[in-house]
């Protein structure tokens, strides 16, 4: 069992409502409003847990509206490093209409002061030693900048944590600079932090070994129902996931990152690390949410991922 | 100044959204999303506080979503008689597009098991004595019987209260049996309520007076811009708001009966409390919220109404 931080600086509020059909200027009448505490590194978070680690959550936290937060640290027993901010945590609206349809309406998020970033800076100085490893997933929320994500994630490295980083854009380029131990981009997301095409297989071992050479020392580049590339110093590995059927894609990569982690934290071979990491991917796959809910069908879905050395694709 | 009680029995969490135009099926970006307690007692009950009343409000309150509730009572002064249920308060999505589209998402509320509305019966009976009036406004959540409301209403009859009750359908059928002291619908509500026409002075004339029949005393049927009219057993009154540029018609018809009340409760003479129920309807109207902002601007707006005897029509 490892001790694990996520810090998830721009959390949101997820309000799932179901309707059987969704009509634009019109009193609808919805079947179902689920709300419920997201963002990458809660979501990370809860896999960890499944796998039987400790964790802390931390990142910022609107003031006004923390209910769903407080709950899920409750229910799961997760340390509370959240920093509060004055305001609300944004809330992302999902509709999901009868027939599949989705429309999402995203809102913005609380503006994040300099002396809330200090205060998280400080309490990370404080409670890092008790920890082997932090994921720092997710967007940054108005008022923090990627520059001072990059003195983040230079800062938690300088406290001895194995520092993953899930994030995009500006934000996955300045956090690259810190060289990271982990990082989970996918294939555009790499492309676009790199600025440099990696749709073959060499042109992203090639943005994998411009990652070692950083300090990177693991690069897992996921490709959806394709499966995941994880290029290490020492290793190169490409898993295929077995057909599922989509019930929703929702906390698949953060599922993936859990996995990876959960297998390099507990020291296990990197083929089991992979194979397992992108079973529960899959698994997430076929749930509306995500999480270990069923030990038997993740071993299924286990023996149904194919692992092999990218080198003989 | 009087002590009013307001009763919202299924009270709901106005989320609206705003965002330059939705997009079925896509990743929409909203400006803004605003959260505020809603339901239409508790709507009463702050109109009434800015005109210099004392508030309790009461009613359901869904146990795990109560802050944005809490923050209200809390602001205003307002005395809390809400019983907490399991579940959530309802949520109701209002989606404001930048051309003036709304779309409505409005979601079932919590079931309020009989246990809750015996404790609601019991609170009742404890701060009933220290009110001169109850309003009893809005619909009915799941659970609770039209039935059950006329009790309700006959208890605080009985318990000395003048009963102002606003709702419809089955629930203001059951509700006028119990003889309320004064009743606001709107002309389709009365007409449904009665199983008759209402389209004519007449016809609301003759509905007034079998409501006055079985001991209702004030029937106060609104008409939207086109005014209202008030039937006593002593009068019968028009009032016509004047014209105004309409913003939002959000809890105007709750700003009408906290006008009225006040009006009585005060015991103005009959033509200044129509006139000033109103024009508060009116200056509601030219709100996205409503509520008494600006004196001022209430003084001109009860200039401009225009109010006479319905005989004269």
């Amino acid at each position: 069992m490892a001790r694990i931080l996520t810090l998830t600086l721009n959390p949101a509020l997820d309000l799932t409502v179901r309707l059987a059909r969704l009509e634009p200027g019109e009193v609808n009448r919805s079947e179902t409003l689920l709300t419920h505490a997201a963002g990458k590194g809660v979501n990370v978070a809860q896999v960890l847990a499944d796998l039987g680690h400790q964790l802390t959550v931390g990142g910022f936290l609107g003031a006004d509206n923390p209910q769903a937060f407080d709950a899920l640290i409750a229910r799961r027993g997760f340390a509370d490093a959240f920093i509060r901010v004055p305001g609300e945590t944004r809330s992302n609206i999902k509709i999901a209409e009868q027939d599949g349809r989705v429309t999402d309406i995203n809102a913005p998020g609380p503006q994040v002061s300099e002396q809330a970033q200090q205060a998280l800076l400080n309490q990370l100085t404080l409670i890092a030693p008790g920890h082997d490893a932090v994921v720092v997933a997710g967007s940054l929320p108005r008022g923090v900048s990627a520059q001072w994500l990059h003195h983040v994630l230079v800062q938690l490295k300088g406290l001895g944590l194995k520092v993953a980083l899930d994030t995009s854009g500006e934000a996955l380029r300045a956090g690259l600079r810190a060289g990271p131990w982990l990082v989970k981009p996918n294939t555009e997301e790499l492309a676009d932090a790199l600025d440099c095409p990696t749709d073959s297989l060499e042109q992203q071992r090639q943005a994998a070994q411009r990652l070692h050479a950083q300090g990177v020392e693991h690069v897992v580049v996921s490709h959806g129902a394709d499966g995941v590339n994880w290029f290490s110093p020492t290793l190169a590995l490409h898993a295929t996931p077995p057909k599922v059927s989509v019930a929703s894609t929702v906390g698949a990569g953060d599922s993936l990152l859990a996995g990876m982690l959960h297998g390099l934290l507990s020291g296990e071979a990197p083929e089991q690390t992979l194979r397992r990491a992108t079973a529960i991917a899959a698994m997430a796959v076929t749930q509306i949410g995500f999480g270990i809910s069923d030990d038997a069908q993740l071993a299924h879905l286990q023996s149904g991922v194919d692992v092999r050395p990218l080198t003989e694709q």
